[in-house]
């Protein structure tokens, strides 16, 4: 009989496959004393040097297959394996104490890695994981110990292993891995993330599985359901692969709708658009049929860097965009920097709840220098294309007000020095505050259009912090309150005939679909590769029925209620 | 001519006085090496005895002069004090140092004060100053120099220093002491609260008044606009005791309307009640013509202790407050810890964004053990008048149905025990969470009663945590959309017949009130001392103007709009 595991799924799809089972590596490291000092610190250097080596590969590997905001990592990683100061202290403690440089790496590293990791800042924490990766990508290399290489895998397998590394993530070839399948992470996890942007089903989060699994045994994995299955019969075997194919088939249906436009069963034509974090995410939405991109973050040219980046800079990267989508909008969110997200060269101040703090516009309002950098660009670059310009995180009209100044004087610096831009360029505003929903139809005298950002909205709405494990059940899309605060920013936008897009999470959710759909919503914007499957089922929706069943939601108590309501809705498309 | 310094209106009215300036000490610690080490170790143990002395004196005096809820700072301070661990390391230093009781003192001290004020947590930033407070204490008792005891000041004075410790501003007599001016510290900062709850005039965050006033000079103070004046004219001193004169006046003028019913011109009938942190605050209620108490905070009995409170414990404290108010309805909110406030006998999980966390509800739903304690406790205090049992942070119809479920299940029990408790209890919720107020329609299904708490619904609804400084300019309680809020709650609430409260800071706030009043709010609780100015107020107010001028205020675009509305509206009352 077989045997059944429940993980938690975090990349769709079903993969029958050996496992590939990644021993967790314990390498022993003894205090040995030594006589030949110069010897281990040549060691040490050659270690560093091979590891600088390895990084610099890795970054270049991930940039071309997952684009830059992924390959971030190694540059972050080589940073740590460059620090001269950890070096030197690692050498002080070779000569000092005339041990081993394996041993100095690993006692110098570690109190590096402990002084992080027991900070409170999130940031730092994760920082103190990288040191660990690059600390032991050192130790390894000062004693020969082969560092596991996932690109050189050859043969189709699921991959096992206790988690899986930025570095290790980086490096699988979709080819050969059909899928993995990890003790620990869950749905937001950085291995979830990359999961689902390589499209390699994973589940995640099954405690045992590296001891439950054993290596070359084939076995089964559905990153829909989360469920992993063991000691496959022949029957259950052929199940797998049955619904594998199925999964293959509804992909290639999917694709028929690549060059159709969105439209529901009735003719309604809506826009179904992606959501990018970089130019070389632009191939992917254009493979996959992409309209427009509804939101592109412009925190990668900032984050990725080591100086605030130049109006130059940011005009190559967003023309670079413009360019590849010829025709169609892009709509760029200007400087979403502070709360958890932060900068290598400027420091942000220590906040005790950095989600309602200093953050996005708040920031760039107060440092015209950097806003206008920004927004010169940005102009330029509409000179090429469609360009709708964003502000995050408005809470006020006088706010909107005050950032549209900004533009209008940068206008103005273009003009006067005769450089090309779009008099007709787009000016409008992420609705992810709750004021700002409630407001709404007072700020679509002022904004051209809004795009909701529902991770934001339903955070500060619900007042929970979906990271937060404990209150994370309050992350509740279908809410009515949520829904309330959506149908208003829609109602309010076309009160003064703006269109409202949505790229938050909730944009390529299929059920949530159909009640964006009834409420009038008019540009979904979502991951890459959730839009074909968005067309195809919009185009089996009537706006009559899309809208019956939005009002009824609306009408609800509480969430239950609605995910009932839409489930027996699409039970039936 | 006379010399006028701007600085924070901390605390309302007007002082003309002598100035006590205190003088920053600076007691020089010299490292001194000592032969007779159990000399040094006794004068240790004696300062220390005499700290803990002193420290249960302050303890008792401002558990009388300003309740339970203050007087806990000495709680806190007595036990640094008495900490076996600190005392241990002082004596190990006197021992293996072989140096005066004062610079081991000293020395380990400040290890505990850096090592907690290096903390990010800003609960154990705030105990670091407790630690320098008590160290200060100990090391003047050791040297000799005597404690400036405020409690015995005997003449008339405005108190001018650097900043007020805790167990300084709790030793003052409102009798001698007139007003106090400060070099640092806000509207929010420990001596302005406390200076409120005195009522005492205050003008903080002067900068340099320390050094600006001298020693016994007459000056002047208003807390009201913020401005001190040095270097008084005859005519400007005059004037002076003319404003503080019109000021006393204002304040007896009041006085009528401590037995009145809080009525509108109209004649239309509201209820103006008090906010409270603990059982002694009853009294002030009381001489203020409180209608009520529309907030008791029950965490007092929680943080001010060493375990969580029994059901007999917390019985006990809200039948005082019960058969103090007699027949008035007392509204008691379940226990909101967690968040930024922490126990110290229970560790909450570390988050990063703490207001949006678990707390409140959110965690006693899950504590069954510790809610049921309460309602239990509160249920049996129903019996002694009229109660409202009331739920904080509820954000979806399915918590407060959990929650008015554990109470259904504690009655049951009552019931089987044959204790006695009213049927007819009320059991409502806070409305502070924006999805609770845009859903106030559905939750009135279920909901005795709602009370909003502007507080925190502003700080979600805006996205900005009010303590932060560079975002605390949108803590905006007159935005269009923080009004929308309200509205929906209370028309959400009266559509099911259910009344509203406001327990936030704006229910107290003159620019709100009619506002509140044109929108329909039912009950208005504040801070004691706030209520007879908002009874004077409501008198002289129509409904039908109040509601021309709340459908003003709902149809602008932005704060400053509705401030100028309001702002016309008061002037010709």
């Amino acid at each position: 009989m077989s045997k059944q595991f429940k993980g938690i799924g975090a990349s769709e799809g079903i993969a029958v496959a050996k496992a590939l089972v990644l021993a967790e590596e314990h390498v022993e490291i003894k205090n040995t004393k030594v006589s030949d000092i110069d010897a281990e610190v040549l060691k040490l250097e050659n270690a560093v040097n091979k590891s600088i080596e390895d990084l610099e590969n890795l970054k270049i590997t991930t940039l071309e297959k997952l684009g830059a905001e992924k390959a971030a990592i190694f540059d972050a990683h080589k940073e740590i394996a460059s620090d001269p100061a950890i070096k030197d202290e690692i050498i002080n403690v070779i000569k000092s104490e005339s041990v081993c440089a394996e041993f100095a790496a690993q006692q110098v590293t570690n109190n590096f890695y402990e002084m992080f990791a027991s900070m409170d800042d999130p940031y730092f924490k994760e920082r103190s994981a990288d040191i660990k990766d690059v600390a032991s990508r050192i130790i390894k290399h000062i004693l020969g110990i082969a560092i596991v290489d996932l690109s050189t895998i050859s043969e189709e397998v699921i991959i096992v292993a206790e988690d899986l590394t930025p570095s290790q993530t980086a490096q699988l070839n979709k080819q050969f891995v059909k899928g993995f399948a990890t003790n620990i992470g869950g749905r937001t996890s950085h291995a979830a993330i990359m999961a689902r942007s390589l499209e390699i089903p994973a589940v995640l989060g099954l405690r045992t599985i590296t001891s439950d699994v054993k290596n070359g045994e084939v076995f089964a994995l559905n990153g829909t359901t989360g469920v992993v299955e063991l000691d496959l019969t022949d029957a259950i075997k052929s199940e797998y692969e049955k619904l594998a194919k199925e999964f293959a088939d509804l992909k290639a249906e999917l694709q028929k709708f690549k060059d159709l436009p969105s439209k529901t069963a009735d003719g309604q034509e809506k826009l179904i658009e992606a959501n990018i974090g970089s130019p070389t995410d632009v191939e992917s939405v254009i493979e996959n049929g992409g309209e427009g991109i509804g939101l592109f973050r412009s925190e990668f040219l900032y984050m990725d860097n080591d100086h605030f980046p130049t109006e130059e800079e940011q005009y190559v990267a967003y023309k670079q965009v413009m360019d590849a989508m010829k025709a169609k909008l892009v709509v760029i969110r200007t400087l979403d920097i502070g709360g958890d997200k932060k900068l290598s060269y400027f420091e942000f101040p220590h906040e005790m709840n950095p989600f309602l703090g200093y953050r996005a516009v708040r920031f760039t309002l107060d440092r015209k220098d950097i806003f206008k950098d920004q927004l010169r660009a940005l102009l330029r670059a509409s000179a090429h294309g469609e360009l709708g310009i964003m502000f995050p995180m408005i809470a006020t009209v006088d706010e909107f007000k005050r950032a549209k100044a900004i533009v209008e004087e940068c206008k103005d610096e273009l003009r006067n020095e005769n450089i090309a831009f779009d008099e007709n360029v787009q000016v409008g505003m992420m609705v992810e505050i709750p004021a700002a929903a409630v407001n709404a139809d007072k700020f679509s005298k002022y904004a051209d259009f809004f795009s909701i950002g529902t991770n934001d909205l339903i955070q500060y709405s619900m007042a929970a912090d979906r990271m937060s494990e404990n209150v994370s059940y309050l992350y509740q899309p279908l809410n009515p309150a949520i829904l309330k605060l959506i149908d208003l920013t829609i109602k309010g936008a076309h009160k003064n005939n703006k269109w409202v897009g949505m790229c938050g999470e909730m944009a390529g959710d299929i059920q949530a679909l159909p009640l964006l759909l009834g409420m009038g919503l008019d540009a979904f914007s979502m991951s890459a590769t959730s839009m074909l499957r968005a067309r195809a089922l919009m185009s089996k929706i009537t706006m009559a029925e899309a809208e019956e069943l939005a009002n009824k939601a609306l009408a609800s108590d509480d969430t239950p209620e609605v995910v009932e309501l839409v489930e027996s809705f699409l039970a039936n498309k």
